[in-house]
């Protein structure tokens, strides 16, 4: 008698993206002319070209793969040495970071290690989500058992909500109480929301007092402008009176690129990046973590063991490796053609974000976000919901957005734009936004 | 305080494979000369290059992905349509085998599969492994906490292991007693031996009869040779008075392709595929993995509820999809020139099996396998271990091979030669192995 992991039957619904998949299909079929000018600014997916220095060096690889001499079979499973050599000294120690090479963990996505790091923390961890949130945090640590079943409103026993309102910048503050495990997302999926020197600070604090781990979401980070663009204005709060952390690097923004720029991060977090929103790689499939060597977790013994072990388990034995011809592109990113291709997509789509912005602006909508982060987290007028608001501007201006509740109860009432698109279309939407009458 | 997963403490050793690189390359280190001439036969990871249909069809992904227009972002999850109904279409129903195109889920690898398959299985379930046995099948379950503690001889509690010996061809038999998952390989990775239709058949009606899963890693399915190749006798006892499956498709074969070949597969197994070893992909990463809509488990309700969406949501949460460029490349094995591609490389590697085979016979050596799979599974000569074996193999032959015990109790006193490899490097360990001295 084979059972089932039950957990996932308290799963609620779809997971968001293939329901607005579904709305938009049905709708497209049914209105096949205004089907032809639809916009997608719904699911956060790049919509610009791989960077030439990518498409060069995967020819180049494809290359290789086709002659014996310099064909490639089974890779690290952790990835390419060279490739991990490059992100920790381009990404981290140029930046004045202390991480080392073998902390890098290359994987295929983000969402994967996101999913995947449950694998290696104890089922006892009392688990901290803002909300709203990206859903794979919930649903993940939903289907691993660790959460207990949804009432009524879609929170799950057992996790402990942050809520991110306009009143903290959309960056949660650490609870009074105990948690283990914090994610946290910054620059932020779904509010653009990019937390300050000062917020981390005080996460960093809390985790080392409560001896928590905070599960660092920086997918984003490529979006914050070391300098907000004139005439914006960050969505976050100003810094908790911290400046720029001394001996820290060069990076004199208040925004930090990394968790490990704050003091104690290495012994607290594990950070996620990836290549899908700076090098366009979502259809590509290339992303890393870092796991710090000094960051521990206890056993049930009571001992502190460090984690970086297990994760090495886990990816050697759970995972094969990211393709050699992927890998080749992804160090790429890292030349100095490829950095310099990788700025031009950052600046286009954030120059879509500010075009979104003052379209939105204009059209008497209250607008978070879009300044260090590709999303515009958009209040509902006239208190509808955000489904509500989803079906309107899908059947009146033709454009695919994401409704806030699909990321959270506190969600509702807002819907996320991804400023990921051609200038022309963020120009179109911008204007079609202000045609919109609530 | 956050926790760590305890179950990964009762890991033993390392995983086998980074234990064998580890050796090799201290005796490298330590033998500059005799690593000039040293030949791995170990780790089983093919040599030749992707066949050339494979390059020219990530070619022209790779040129897809650097123009706007034809560029893909993310893609479904599961795999792209084209993918999926290629392999469903070609692997399956010209085969006369009831797969549909959404039955098939595209997959970074079969390792990940194996591994990952355990997400939607419940805690509670039995598990029966054989032994020797790919050792991913057991790390994983240790890691998701589905064993107890490991003994002395490194069997871990609870896993019923079913022990494959000369006697039963080192395919094992349904044991007397209750199980809820089965992990059946074949052609099987390490012993080389493929299991007879008479054989499968009697572990459907097990699976039936109990209710109980196979997990069926058909990895090696390319390599089944359809009639014995002449003057070699197939490790297999012939199979148990079964005939060609009438209705079954044209494969006249006695060692199915795939469980679906056997009545009622159906209603009982989740098969993985992997086009590593048919087309080369271990460094190109990509594979997929049949979960039938007809195969269902037992909720905690006592209801029995298909698998088939619990997959399904697993992937569309945790997995992001196979690289576009990689997809278009495993496509390219199905086409006409791509399949001949496949066969030639197939041949290449049995005709390494057929002279590795030869020379370990000359050498006295006692051997299975190496038929209608690309490992040898030799006895160890003189009742030296799988770890003295190894040792010696390396020191004087200069040759890697894997040694038994790491498979398994059960594989102590053998060793697994892999024929991935070129035809003059198969020759040369062929030779090699009839100058040592035991």
């Amino acid at each position: 008698m084979a059972f089932l992991n039950d957990n996932y039957l308290k799963l609620k619904a779809g997971y968001l993206f293939p329901e607005i998949g579904r709305r938009v299909k049905a709708f497209c079929e049914a209105n096949p002319q205004a089907a032809q000018r639809l916009i997608r600014c719904g699911i956060g997916d790049v919509t610009e070209p791989l960077p030439p220095a990518v498409v060069a060096a995967m020819h180049k690889a494809v290359d290789e793969m086709g002659v014996r001499e310099t064909f490639h079979g089974y890779g690290p499973e952790q990835g390419y040495e060279w490739l991990r050599a490059a992100i920790a000294q381009k990404d981290f120690r140029d930046r004045g970071l202390d991480v080392a090479d073998d902390e890098i963990f290359v994987s295929d996505g983000s969402k994967c290690d996101c999913g995947s790091i449950l694998d290696i923390l104890g089922d006892k961890n009392k688990i901290a989500i803002s909300d709203p949130v990206y859903p794979v945090y919930v649903d993940t640590n939903v289907m691993a058992g660790r959460t207990g079943p949804a009432n009524d409103a879609g929170a799950y026993g057992k996790i402990v909500y942050l809520p991110c309102r306009p009143s903290n910048g959309f960056v949660p503050e650490p609870p009074k109480r105990h948690v283990d495990l914090i994610y946290l997302c910054s620059p932020n999926n779904p509010t653009g929301a990019a937390a300050a020197r000062g917020q981390l600070e005080a996460w960093v604090k809390y985790a080392l007092e409560h001896k928590a781990i905070i599960l660092f979401d920086a997918a984003y980070e490529a979006y914050i402008q070391d300098r907000p663009s004139p005439g914006q204005t960050p969505a976050s709060p100003p810094p908790a009176g911290s400046g720029p952390g001394e001996g820290r690097g060069s990076n004199s923004s208040n925004i930090p690129h990394s968790i490990y720029e704050i003091p104690g991060g290495r012994e607290c977090a594990i950070e996620f990046r990836s290549f899908s929103k700076n090098g366009g790689f979502t259809g590509t499939r290339c992303a890393f973590t870092v796991v710090p060597k000094s960051l521990n977790a206890q056993a049930r013994s009571g001992e502190f063991k460090p984690l970086h072990p297990l994760w090495h388990r886990r990816m050697t034995t759970k995972f094969n490796g990211v393709s050699y011809v992927v890998q080749r592109g992804a160090e790429a990113l890292y030349s100095p053609e490829g950095k310099a291709q990788v700025r031009a997509l950052i600046e286009h789509y954030l120059g879509n974000a500010a075009v979104l912005v003052a379209g939105a602006k204009n059209a008497g909508l209250k607008v978070f976000g879009g300044v260090n982060a590709p999303y515009l987290w958009v209040k509902t007028p006239g208190g509808v919901t955000s489904w509500q608001a989803f079906d309107r501007i899908l059947a009146e201006a033709n454009v695919v957005i994401t409704p806030g509740s699909g990321f959270g109860a506190k969600g509702e009432g807002y819907f996320r734009i991804s400023a990921f698109n051609s200038r022309a279309n963020a120009e179109e939407v911008a204007s079609r936004l202000q045609g919109l009458k609530w």
